[in-house]
């Protein structure tokens, strides 16, 4: 009984393999390599139970090849669907990108269960699926969902489909919607930013924005934790949970003077104007967790403290290479 | 200036064809005439304001050679966009049917309107998008969507990528969440199966679910002042609304028995079981237009009214046949 994990060489899907490897399962990986870094898999690739398969789960037929490989030698019980494009800007420039990465690969991923007799799934969404609602308190039972990036809108096209898929054929579906999740190994958000531009230019670090956003952040070992903790008691055909640190936040001026404070003492900050990145950046939310928090888990962690576990092991990984 | 409508042959398309070319806009219309049909453009097509370009809108090509060629004649300046798969039922079994033509036309009208500078979107969507949502009161703000047919999902989905449109380039997006909508030209629903039914077989009526299946039905004529009636008044963004009766809506049975009536009276009328028709069949739900009625809007006719003068339409229409 093998545990497949599409987009296992991403920050979030090496993290969950090396959790099911300790905890004797047997882990399939797959993954385009686009965004995913084979180097990520490096711990993984020698165990005797894990197996991986570079793949574009975009291409029905390659993904299907794969996976009928990967069965031969074990049975596949549960998706674990995590493969989505990362890079939320890019998306937003280019609707294929999302269209293809973060909305085909589940459609397909649901086309192939159905074809191996596969029926329960865990999907990354995400709180970009919410858009921009102002003040009011995110909850899953909240409308309308109006997401403002190619991302979340394939993020919440995703949830449909699977929703859909429960009703037909499968037996459980666990919908995750992820906040702002950080650690490492990271390839890509605010963190692994500012670090690198502190790489090239030690003295100074230009933010985007006037440094006011706030958003709360997720340690990726939370994360997971809370995953393992509603996929072990959550018995509904769909299941939508929002997780998250459940606090208020950080702001980006926080993050960037930790930043600074770690991998550049004493560089200058320049913040530009706005309170919005980029398009499709919601500039702040009331991410709610009540329903994670009545199903009786309690974050360790805070968003400020996982912030600064984050940039330390971001750091860490940056002077590595 | 001119007026793209998508789907334009079909039941709801030509309708909305006719109002336009009344009110003295010009009308251009496409349709892959798989559902749609041609005759149902009779009337529009010796009109010297109307244009008709046959194509598969999830293919992006042929759909930007047909709407270049329209564009020749006279500035899109605004799409209706109704295409989609109206078989629900078939959409089930393969979920490709939805993907291709429920969302990738969205999918396409949206890449094809930042490439033409086309920035105000009127689109179909659906209560479908809701799922089964019990007992609850189906109002805009209402959550988690969790449809339960492939129609429903790909639905939502299109919402998700107009409302990430709008964030982007669209100037003004509306998202008219359609009830069932009955009336004439019918290509399919629950009368003309009824209708067809009665006229192969004129002693007996099969009817799928045990008739208690309970829906609220709007009649096309007031779905249209409808969604004039917001068009006119609301200038948010993005504006979703839901669009019915208004009512506890009517039961299958009386469908059936009005049906009978009407086309066939004396006809016994058989039951089957549960109160479900098909896998994807929402049995019974409570769908507000609080916020349509809060905007000034008074629907007329109710469930059943709008029944009586669809079945009166849609015996007249298959005698004709």
């Amino acid at each position: 009984m093998a545990i497949l994990i599409t987009g296992v060489a991403g920050f979030v899907g090496c993290n969950l393999a090396v959790e099911f490897i300790r905890s004797g399962n047997t882990v399939f990986g797959v993954d385009n390599l686009c965004r995913g870094r084979q180097e990520n898999l490096v711990s993984l690739e020698t165990h005797v139970r894990f197996g991986f398969a570079k793949v574009d789960m975009s291409d029905l037929a390659s993904y299907r090849s794969a996976l009928s490989a990967l069965q031969t030698r074990e049975q596949i019980t549960e998706i674990w669907h995590l493969a989505a494009n990362s890079d939320i800007p890019a998306g937003i420039d280019d609707p294929y990108i999302d269209l293809r990465d973060t909305f085909m690969t589940t459609f397909n991923t649901l086309v192939l269960m159905k074809e191996f007799g596969i029926d329960v799934i865990s999907f990354a969404s995400s709180s970009a699926i919410y858009g921009d609602l102002g003040d009011r308190l995110l909850t899953e039972d909240i409308g309308p969902l109006l997401p403002i990036s190619n991302y979340g809108a394939m993020k919440l096209a995703s949830e449909a489909a699977i929703s859909a898929a429960a009703e037909c054929f499968l037996k459980r579906a666990y919908i995750f919607r992820f906040p702002n999740v950080i650690g490492a190994p990271a390839t890509h958000g605010v963190v692994l930013d500012f670090v690198r531009k502190l790489k090239g230019t030690p003295v100074k670090l230009i933010v985007l924005g006037d440094g006011t956003q706030q958003k709360s952040y997720l340690h990726v070992e939370e994360l997971i934790e809370a995953m393992f903790f509603i996929h072990e008691r959550v018995q509904e055909r769909v299941a939508i949970y929002n997780i998250g640190a459940g606090d208020e936040g950080v702001t980006v001026r926080f993050i960037a003077e930790e930043t600074v404070r770690v991998a550049s003492p004493g560089a200058t900050i320049e913040y530009g104007n706005g309170n919005k990145g980029w398009v499709g950046d919601v500039p702040r939310f009331n991410y709610s967790i009540d329903k994670l928090r009545a199903l009786g888990f309690k974050p360790r962690m805070g968003s400020a403290e996982a912030i600064k576990k984050a940039i330390n092991q971001i750091v860490a990984q940056e002077l590595s290479q």
